[in-house]
């Protein structure tokens, strides 16, 4: 049983592994509505500018800045009002010297006006007539035409993930339909002549299939769809079947290998007879995850994880989550969930691998402190009780307690 | 055009709307498989032990730890070896003295044994026969029954939110349906005159309706069904009309309101009808956002926001996101994704309100800086072009250029 990896740091294994990855070719046009967190394949230009007309930001009066110059409460400027602009509509009439018309929030600046008065700066004299008692300058109270966005101005990159607000403003421009990248399908295998489905009941020596669902759960959250494909046994055979199968459906193969050498090198022998180029990284200097295994078959990315679930989700996290990102060519760095916080205890390491920890969140004193959640890879419940991690990076002998750490949160 | 608003602080204003709001009786039941990211509803212990059998942690040799004591390279134990433990199965002998099995990673310890010895630390001398060149301690190697999770544990809290980890941990229990909160229908009625769908083409004073697509994300996010009930012109009947009718068919109600002043007593107005006790809060002290309006209608919570997209959106963060949390019995708090950066302008505010400020992250000689996106609050490219938001506290006169700031991502 001979271990022989060639160790990469995780950046340097990530380049590889992208460095063989083609860009994702596959979009989709979908409408605005249902393009919530989905990754724009489409650079978008303002067709027109936004708003088309001049709007006012106040109830009050529209009239000619001018005429309002030098007003005061002891010496208001009058106004004749010549109607209402209705909402939604233009108004028919034309501004002149000294006349005004009643606008509301939102109602299309009449023309000749130029700014408007706001109603608490004015007084009612007869049901034709007002008082102004504070000068306005021209365009106050008002968003002018191209205020929010120019014709022709960049209003997303491709690659931007639409979140509430960008929905919002392509709603604004009419834009209700747009090119996304298609999301992924992600087939997910587990292996192992112990493990069974959590349906069923374990037999003495049997456990249930963990990693297809923590896996499942972190490919939907980063875009992608899972699809399962079920249990297979430590045999070359079923398990190359299996895996060809399940890559002819999907973009991307994510094998949950057995933990022991001989059935991780079962993964790496039936990556190499999936496709060229095979196996491209057999380990990498990180702790839990040591026995990854990242490859490309024909074009598509395939991914050996370590069979304890602690260390499969460090390196779903470490691999996988990004080259999900990059099949759906979204280029933005990722703005990760994150806290700082102060680490309760010393965490040795050793130089030359990166190490991840579990963290809890506990506030003590007003401040956040990250309590280290010791525990065997294999515990998934160290997981479950944890609220995020930390890692302790390459060339590091560790971390001092009080020491200020990033919690990426779970 | 009377402004008679009585302004309550946000965190006062929540409570009121939360003190009428009853806690959400919907529950369902569904496959652990389907419930990422879903708010459990009720709370979980092991009904068995986690592992229910003790694994090996590395491929090896089972046996019995007193055997191996002293061992060293110079001076090694001998063992024979009696037969191989099959993986998902557990071993038929019992391991007696100076006996060893072969295990591999995940393998049922068998019977007689206490510990494994790495392969690593041993030497083949024949096909039965080894030399352990290391002592081990009893439990070396292994997972112990319960080591994971002992029987009657407890697993989750009634409230807690599914993580890809949680659903894994689920699963290795065999727990494949679990009870969680409904997702909450939050039905969405955008109000004015002036408003028009996005697929059509706006005539001069016409805009299309953006809050109906920035909340539905938001409730989305959040967990809930948006419920987009369309777009309704400034007039009492149609908009109680549409109201009692989307809120038959929804949990909770949205209504964009207008902003100047006549259509939000209209949407006052409608709520009082619609069912007690009608409105709680009219206006609260947070710019942008004032003119907000949230009530309760035999028991379902409403809201008018204001028609301005920034003050609905940062209005829909501080209430309507809160009260959807409340709706699915989720007593977590919210572990907020935010950073911390620095100020780059100074930032004035008046005691007496909350401020919220949109920002971009720039990233400056290794810094992140927070720069704010100026922009009128009726403009949704200001949404569109930030990262996040900053608050500046009721109480405070401003923030300092330099200072440190709690950024809230999008």
């Amino acid at each position: 049983m001979p271990e022989m990896f060639k160790v990469l740091p995780p950046a340097e294994a990530l380049k590889v592994w992208f460095d063989h990855a083609s860009p994702f070719p596959r979009v989709e046009s979908i409408a605005t509505e249902e393009a919530l967190d989905r990754v724009l394949a489409e650079r978008l230009t303002a067709r027109s500018a936004l708003p088309t007309f001049a709007r006012s930001t106040m109830d009050g009066y529209a009239l000619r800045a001018e005429d309002s110059f030098g007003a005061t409460e002891s010496l208001p400027a009058y106004f004749s009002v010549i109607g209402e602009v209705p909402m939604g509509r233009s108004f028919p009439q034309t501004v002149g010297p000294a006349q005004a018309a009643v606008i509301y929030t939102g109602g299309m600046l009449p023309a000749g006006a130029d700014a408007v008065v706001m109603v608490e700066r004015t007084q009612k004299l007869d049901a034709a007539n007002i008082e102004v008692l504070r000068s306005v300058a021209p365009g106050e109270n008002l968003v002018y035409v191209g205020e929010d966005v120019k014709e022709g101005e960049l209003l997303f990159e491709a690659g931007s993930i639409l979140r509430p607000q960008d929905l919002g403003g392509l709603m604004a421009l009419g834009i209700t339909q747009v090119s996304v990248a298609a999301r992924p399908r992600v087939a997910i295998i587990s292996t192992g002549d112990e493990v069974i489905a959590p349906g069923q009941t374990p037999n003495p020596g049997q456990i249930r299939d963990v990693n297809t669902y923590t896996v499942a759960g972190l490919v939907a959250r980063a875009g992608g769809i899972a699809v399962p494909c079920g249990i297979i046994g430590d045999n070359y055979q079923a398990l190359l079947l299996a895996t060809r199968a399940a890559l002819e459906n999907a973009d991307m193969l994510v094998i949950s290998a057995g933990s022991s050498v001989s059935t991780r090198d079962l993964t790496a022998d039936v990556l190499n007879a999936l496709g060229e180029p095979g196996v491209l990284v057999h380990g990498v200097a990180v702790k839990p995850g040591k026995p990854t295994i990242l490859g490309v078959c024909n074009g598509k990315p395939v991914i050996g994880l370590p069979g304890n679930p602690v260390s499969a989700m460090v390196v779903a996290g470490l691999f996988l989550v990004p080259m999900l990102r990059r099949l759906q060519n979204n280029p933005r760095p990722l703005l990760r969930q994150r806290l700082t916080a102060q680490l309760t205890h010393n965490l040795p390491s050793v130089p030359g691998r990166e190490d991840y920890i579990q963290v809890k969140l506990v506030e003590r004193e007003g401040r956040l402190w990250a309590e280290p959640v010791f525990g065997k890879s294999n515990l998934i419940y160290t997981l479950v009780k944890s609220d995020g991690m930390i890692c302790i990076p390459l060339n590091s002998n560790g971390l001092y307690q009080g020491e200020a750490v990033d919690v990426e949160l779970f």
